[in-house]
């Protein structure tokens, strides 16, 4: 049965473009072109239902678990319906002021694939699972890529429902008040293997020209959350030099760890949030709280990166008098994806004639935690001048449809051949 | 009459001491110790009201001016009552989260010199006006020092009632919702000499061990804002050497500023604000918008400063493919004092038997705009720890009776010596 099957299934990338399209306008602002579905809020809880709504279609069978990650599974041939599916996931929720491809674009391709097969009417020899993980960003609870992480018991359930927003609210109160608090134990659908298709969100598969990206591996991250105590005093009366600045402070370690970064070479490091308290003109801040985001392919390094930071916060503490709080957000350690489904990718692409590049991933996605459960790899295509997190992210549609029909050959060969 | 007179005033400390505390009470934070009475705000409207009722118990002749200047006047003696008056002023506006005596004790230790008068029943030769000056912290409305920068003319009324505030009300609007848009006309009270009593804000007369400042001369002060424009891009994916970082650049211009006041000696510089966007530990921030606070007692290094300000965010900006804007929010030149009466309040110092020095103020204060209509000078008492916009602001009651005994002394001198 299986080689004749394989020429018969063909990816419809017409529905895959106006689904990208119409989850894209939900959460959308007018004003700047972006779309905001924060995990949790209303106009995620909206994507969501559009999500649901494209597998019922799809006739998929529908399960929510108690973190409210949407699986929805394409039976197997009968006979098989016990066996461990083939997973494809990603996540619809966004960033503020998001693009339109991050993460859908993965679950979406996902539905094509399990599109194709209906369409053929194939029964694939193992259920084929689409997944859109909860909270992949992390934007209001922490850490990110939460959904993934408490599937694949990285993360206790209840700790993750007991997270507390930047907004003060609970978790689990919001997943309970959109809908979403599912009833399937997390963690119950242990995929055969898992697939991710994916934007690159950098600047490199462009750059070079190249159509395909096999991830071979992923960067570790690491993210803390730094609190400043100063004094705050007039700024028109305090003498430079007894000052207790806390707001220089937080200046002075921007500055450092963006050169501890460009000194390792391999060492990423931004910091994207800062506040000051009280936050006036003529008051010296007597209090700054900042994130720091650190990430390098190698552990090692990134843990170097991570004592340095901490050598440099016990200096500036001791010669500026200032009282420095470092809380871990998030930690995750290099990983590295399964070396035959990434070779299964880079065959692939070959056989379509696609230029393909090993690569590392820049950015954390579901699949570094699925990696903890089961193989795991990951496909990218391109992102236009590397932009993402932004209404300008862009990949052009003949990119978006070559990595979704990669992922089509892909699962075709790991399933039918 | 005049001699005799003079050893009949006497100053009613207890009342002074309360109605400082009173007026401490209103906008009361009861959870850290602070007030919070920001200009035109209810609580502000609440310490107004406080204030009015205690002009009205003096019996004073109470105007107010189109941006809510409050004015209390003691009548002068028969045949007088056309000549200037003799200003005693200061402002009851207050910080976020500040202390009881900043503004408020100048105003009140006004109607304290009043109170003497009438309690010795003395009509003096010339008339005694208390004022409180509008929003001399420029908390929501810039600039700072407002109400005595109009009624100087520095500044057009229609202007300063027109400003947007920070929440993105209207002065003039809220002006009226809290009842204090005046009919009197700005600038009509110019008075013939101007006194204002006022905490260090600083630490030098406690370090010195000195009860009273003579107050010669005041900082210039330069506000800017500055808004930076560079990329939000995903902080897992961007080489360090591609990236166009807000935050950053944010971060550098603060260690700069703090550098070159340090080697300046005589400059401060303070950024107290910043903000990004949009402020995501995972996104390089796209805007960064910050304020920078540059002091110094000569014009001319002010100048320097700024110009060293200037010429480094253009570097910055080219170096880092940025745009930076930069408004000017606030600039007043160094201020003289009147030499007389700041000698008149030296010989009265030393007639008490109270140490004195002549000083700087590193602060702005309304003196510093009457300055340009009238003969003016501050008296200072000493900061506990030089701590100011703070609930921890703190002078000995000694020491404020002291410094209200010392304008009554200085008063007396002005008018019946």
């Amino acid at each position: 049965m299986h080689l004749n099957h394989h020429t018969a299934l063909s990816l419809n990338g017409s529905t895959l473009l106006r689904q990208i399209q119409e989850l894209g306008d939900i959460g959308r602002d007018e004003t700047d072109g972006g779309r905001t579905r924060i995990a949790f809020t209303d106009a995620e809880k909206a994507g969501r239902d559009q999500l649901v709504s494209w597998m019922r279609e799809l006739d998929l069978q529908l399960e929510i678990d108690q973190i409210g990650n949407i699986f929805g599974t394409l039976p197997a041939a009968n006979g098989n319906s016990d066996a461990r599916p083939l997973m494809i996931g990603s996540h619809i929720d966004t960033v503020k002021n998001a693009g339109a491809l991050d993460g859908c674009y993965g679950v979406l391709a996902g539905l094509a694939v399990v599109r194709a097969f209906r369409q053929a009417s194939i029964a694939p020899p193992r259920p084929i699972t689409v997944a859109a993980f909860s909270n992949e960003e992390g934007v209001r609870y922490q850490p990110d890529m939460m959904g993934s992480l408490v599937h694949a018991g990285g993360l206790p359930l209840q700790a993750a429902l007991d997270s507390r927003g930047s907004d003060g609210t609970r978790l689990g109160d919001e997943l309970l008040r959109i809908g979403y608090a599912g009833e399937l134990a997390t963690g119950s659908i242990v995929p055969h293997e898992y697939l991710e298709l994916h934007i690159e969100q950098g600047p490199i598969l462009e750059a070079e020209g190249v159509q395909i990206g096999a991830v071979a591996n992923l960067q570790g991250i690491s993210w803390q959350q730094l609190t400043i105590q100063g004094k705050a005093n007039h700024a028109g009366t305090t003498p430079m030099q007894l000052r207790r600045d806390a707001g220089w402070a937080a200046a002075a370690i921007i500055t450092f760890v963006r050169e501890l970064a460009s000194r390792s070479g391999t060492t990423l490091a931004t910091v994207g949030s800062l506040h000051f308290e009280p936050d006036l003109i003529n008051v010296i801040p007597r209090k700054a709280v900042l994130t720091v985001d650190l990430r390098d392919p190698d552990d090692s390094r990134l843990q170097a990166a991570e004592q340095a930071l901490s050598d440099y916060l016990d200096t500036l503490a001791q010669q500026e008098q200032l009282g420095i709080h470092s809380e871990q957000l998030a930690r995750f350690i290099p990983v590295q994806f399964d070396p035959a489904l990434v070779a299964e990718v880079e065959q692939a692409a070959a056989a379509r004639g696609l230029s393909c590049k090993r690569m590392t991933s820049g950015a954390g996605h579901d699949a570094q935690m699925i990696a903890r459960i089961a193989p795991s790899a990951m496909i990218f295509v391109p992102s236009q001048g590397g932009v993402s997190h932004n209404p300008r992210e862009h990949t052009d549609d003949t990119q978006l449809l070559q990595g979704a029909q990669l992922l089509l050959d892909v699962v075709t060969r790991r399933l039918l051949a």
